[in-house]
């Protein structure tokens, strides 16, 4: 027997009946297809938020995984919808710039045009795409049709414009790009650039909040090391530096509401930060 | 092998334990149901709103979908468990409205008491039919169980005084049925109606808010085709007459709390608005 | 051909990628398995609010279920990982007193401690042992593997410090555990020990509010039994005594903010409540 297929959605639909909707139209087509719920709380048409997602989701699945991702404001005009194929994965969604991290995988990428109508729905409404065409593309291409069936090859997908780590004097340079439900800050720095930049050094953290700089002394494990209360640096579970606070929500202890973490800025120094 | 069955389920239920565990009972009768997670952030006992994401389920699935709704305020109580069947669909729950739509359907419904003990789970509470008999009967229905099996039939089952589309004067008259997660407000005027009555003439949509009428001149495709923060109106993917903003939030920017959009009415006279 | 195996996930994770994320990897490990999401918005950390949850486990599901439960302040310290088997169910998570009802069970239990690689993910991180640890070897125990094959017995599970029912003079004293979405407050009193108190008289409840003390009289067999904004006392779908306003919401009526209602005291006496 064939194995069952892993299909994820990720989507700015929250909690109504449209993520319901697709998965209809995909175990329609697909029965056998697993279907992961990845995140529907990206904020509304925040296509940054969703490319968070599906660069968790490169750097968690398995190949074969088939990635839906529908935060789509242009939905109905002459945006491209997209199939592309980048680490074995499938990721499915409209050319926003939703799929950045796969663009920039080393091993490379491939894309094509969502353009043959027989892997449409029957009937393609202007304003639910996801239902429409993206779902039951996903579940075409989890019942084994090759991409290149779906339309022309693509190389000139959406790329948005990620904050990149960078050198500046004696710092590593990073930022801060998403806050979880837990108030742990995540940054674009990860385990072996800053391991390669501390090459055995102590660091130091800086982050630039709203009420002042927040120094961390050096890198922890894990969030149970240090005293409740304390600020914390240490790699997260995708190997992404990220600050926390111990048994706390620092988000909210530094005054950050939703959204407002995002692109701060955050310094390593190698050894201890200088007193005063 | 039979094709795997699937199964909607809608609640007020939000996100505690309670969906999970009518899971456990339908996978404990019928392991190979897909089950979608229609809605369950239907307002606590609000009878109206599951009946509009009934109305969605009907429109939007396949024939042998089996749908269970519970938004039951009166369990426990003498009011009666329902299976009703319509358009090839199956629904399941209590009798107190949640299924207008199917029985408006122009082509015809049936429908039973839920009376047969042998569909029940083992032991029936008196404050969760959900998991105790919804459940449990449409995890037998997806298995191939008939309704006929289940209790004696039923020619009254309760129906919701919907708001229904007229024409007053020069004016098609309607009524905002819903507000979703992006702000975009929902009316109860069909695609057909709507065009019949316009005769390819423009059209001029006035909705009545609370801080003074909103008039929009013309029905757009989607919603990109305007320049951000405008109101258009255009027909969403179930083919309903839909106001919404570009890139922003409607029911807010009208200064519409959640429930306050309901009922408000809306007029769509031919031609552009006169000026002032 | 083998039945399709159960697994349960309970967390403090909310709504982001992190469920997700576990459903990958079990989905990867066992295909057949039907996943039940039972509650993910346990608040962060709260130990005692998913022990609640997985009591109400061990008293729906059937024997075979296998129960995840990631609430986990301690992640990456030295807290063990633990499986855990009861009334023919298994549980699998961090050894912090999340089993505590398991724990307690008549029919006993019996213990592991999570050591065996093997069934690990590929690489664990220090932050994320639901989804590099709890998750894969839940997956693997619904494949078949023995619980032995873990790691070695454990005979000194963390327990929580449960309210007990207890006698006080002529009363029967319980506290609430929980509130739920409708404002219902569970109590710590089963059926089967309010009904030998009472023996057949009627019973008076009070509860100690913020604003005074609520006294219901009677004990009412389902909400819909009396009039809207009316305090009733009945038992809940799981047997224990809970505290419910017709049609409305007793935690707001009362002013318990969310999380203020676990601890209150209950007291039960027999017969009608004294006037005055």
């Amino acid at each position: 027997m064939k194995p069952r297929p892993l299909i994820t959605l990720t989507s700015d639909f929250g909690a109504g009946s449209f993520v319901g909707l697709m998965k209809g139209v995909i175990w329609g087509v697909c029965p056998r297809a697993n279907i992961v719920d990845l995140c529907h709380v990206v904020a509304a048409q925040d296509v940054w938020g969703g490319a968070v997602v599906m660069a968790e989701a490169l750097a968690s699945f398995e190949p074969g995984a088939v990635h839906v991702a529908v935060v789509d404001p242009g939905v109905g005009t002459e945006r491209r919808g997209l199939c592309l194929r980048a680490g074995g994965q499938l990721f499915v969604g409209p050319d926003n710039g939703l799929f950045t991290a796969a663009l920039q995988t080393p091993g490379g990428w491939r894309a094509w045009r969502l353009d043959n109508r027989r892997f449409f729905r029957h009937s393609v409404s202007d304003t639910f795409h996801g239902r429409d065409i993206f779902a039951p593309v996903a579940a075409w291409l989890a019942r084994g049709v090759a991409p290149e069936e779906l339309g022309p090859a693509v190389d000139d997908p959406i790329c948005l414009d990620w904050p990149r780590p960078q050198r500046r004097g004696q710092a590593l340079i990073g930022q801060i790009i998403d806050a979880d439900r837990f108030g742990n800050l995540t940054s674009n720095l990860g385990r072996e650039l800053v391991l390669g930049f501390l090459a055995g050094a102590p660091a130091s953290v800086t982050l630039d909040g709203p009420a002042g700089p927040l120094v961390i002394d050096g890198l922890s494990r894990a969030y149970g090391q240090a005293p409740p209360g304390r600020a914390v640096a240490l790699f997260d579970s995708l190997g992404r530096l990220e600050l926390a606070q111990v048994n706390g929500d620092l988000a909210a202890a530094l005054g950050l509401g939703p959204g407002r973490a995002r692109g701060l800025e955050l310094r390593i120094l190698r050894g201890a930060c200088p007193a005063g």
